[in-house]
């Protein structure tokens, strides 16, 4: 009789099912209370708690557990795992408004300048930005020094060499017809920024090594990377599959316009192969980072 | 022989100008260099050094020498006065917004989004944001608790308590009939954030006693008030006057609309002579922060 081996993608599922679960509800204590009048703080919990895949938090609640780091510290990267999350919800707000890519569906539902007004878009991705500072300035348990680095690092990942960087590049150098090379480099200055701010953060907590923050970083990076060709990918697929607007890279240089989704697909997967190499060489190879890889390649974006 | 007094008021203007200097020198060497291709940069550059008053910096500066603080913290306070102003030049980029004020001109120049775009002026003023919580966070002549404080200071003074909620009561109750009050209260939410931060940053720093910070906030708190009543006089002059859009507040209700420019010079005298009392109350009556008021109110607005 054969023993039934524990089904151990299901056991992850639902370990990123919980993880999500308290990185709502984390969240829900940060945002503003929503009275039906305050349309900012409606906007801020809308857009905030709006079904995401809350990859930015996963990475650096995982880190942690990868890191051996006991349930103070889990929580107090709860806490930082919203301020990443309030960051990119911000983001999304602005990146959507007509001045830049003009979307009109974001998570399943309308964006914040098309419910609210462009206006809010703008106030509430301020009110976000500045409770994400406040928050990696603020948790109890994290000594005084390492919270002025996270602000620092989320300032980073954040401004005009982060995720502003990013998304000026895209606006203004999309358009044009450019080799692989810069297309890959657009990429990076998108996505990456607050991907390497996750794992950097939870490395900052544990105290970790240079050498293991090093691999950390490389394999945000390279994951960060894969994500946005999964991205390119799904923008081929229709509004109801992705839950957003598709077809608005239609004239962009992505790499899927200049190579095809074939080759694409080999590049997601020579993304992932050195993102878990990074994970090898930081000592965490088999751990819950490396099980987050294939859960995001075995899912259908 | 009559002996000549010493022109107490020429001096404090040199004293003023001589902060201005610092305050702008040190802001070029915290914004990015800007090359001619990076807009961004550019925006921040211009927009944050273009010519202005300096009030924020100018009262956090006045408070560290009022409360006898030593040149250590002088420097410390050029940095953080940056952050302040920073956060300010931010705001002025979105409130001059077509979704916002929709204004042409600010500081006798095209504003932000007219001169760079749109997507200049939003991801311009989020990456003046993060560099100023950045610069809060970083300062290394102060603990780093208090630099801790700091960024939750700035936080609020920016967020959904802060500039933000005064900007949105601004946007959405500014075109009905008001009461008095409710005026008063837009006018608390939209100027005094910042001019409080800037007290109570020098008081943080100078480790002011709590009734004293107290004075200095209700004293920052009238003179803002003072301040946003003396703009909306000045939105009945010329623009070449002002150096930027006038007649925006047509079909506002302002204190000016409600009460006439006669009653606006009598509140503002009231708020004057408060912000004083509480100068007095924080045994500080006869410093910088005083001879702040008295030139203010004798220079042209």
């Amino acid at each position: 009789m054969a023993i039934a081996l524990p089904d151990t993608h299901h056991d992850f599922g639902q370990t990123v099912s919980t993880l999500r679960a308290q990185v709502d509800e984390r969240l829900g204590q940060w945002l503003p209370l929503a009275p039906p009048q305050d349309a900012i703080a409606t906007a801020m919990r809308e857009g905030t708690l709006a079904p995401g895949k809350r990859v930015r938090p996963l990475l650096l609640l995982l880190t942690l557990k990868d890191l051996q780091q006991d349930a103070t510290a889990f929580d107090a990267g709860l806490d930082l795992a919203c301020a990443l999350e309030m960051v990119h919800a911000a983001s999304l707000f602005l990146d959507d408004m007509p001045c830049m890519d003009n979307a009109e569906l974001r998570r399943g539902r309308p964006t914040i300048h098309r419910e609210f007004g462009e206006d809010v878009a703008v106030l509430g991705s301020v009110a976000l930005l500045s409770q994400a500072f406040s928050i990696a300035a603020s948790t109890a348990s994290i000594d005084a020094s390492t919270r002025n680095q996270l602000v620092r690092l989320l300032s980073q990942a954040t401004g005009a060499q982060g995720l502003v960087r990013g998304q000026f590049h895209d606006l203004r150098e999309g358009q044009r017809a450019r080799p692989l090379e810069a297309i890959a480099h657009t990429n990076r200055l998108k996505t990456c920024p607050l991907f390497t701010a996750a794992v950097e953060s939870a490395a900052l907590l544990a105290d970790a090594s240079a050498s293991c923050t090093r691999h950390l970083n490389g394999f945000a990076t390279e994951l960060g990377l894969a994500f946005q060709l999964l991205d390119d990918l799904a923008d081929g697929l229709s509004p109801q599959q992705i839950g957003k607007d598709s077809g608005k890279d239609a004239g962009k240089s992505t790499v899927v316009a200049l190579l095809g989704p074939e080759a694409a697909r080999q590049h997601i997967e020579e993304h992932l192969a050195r993102a878990e190499q990074h994970l090898i060489d930081a000592g965490i190879g088999d751990g819950h980072l490396a099980q987050l890889l294939e859960y995001f390649c075995a899912k259908p974006h």
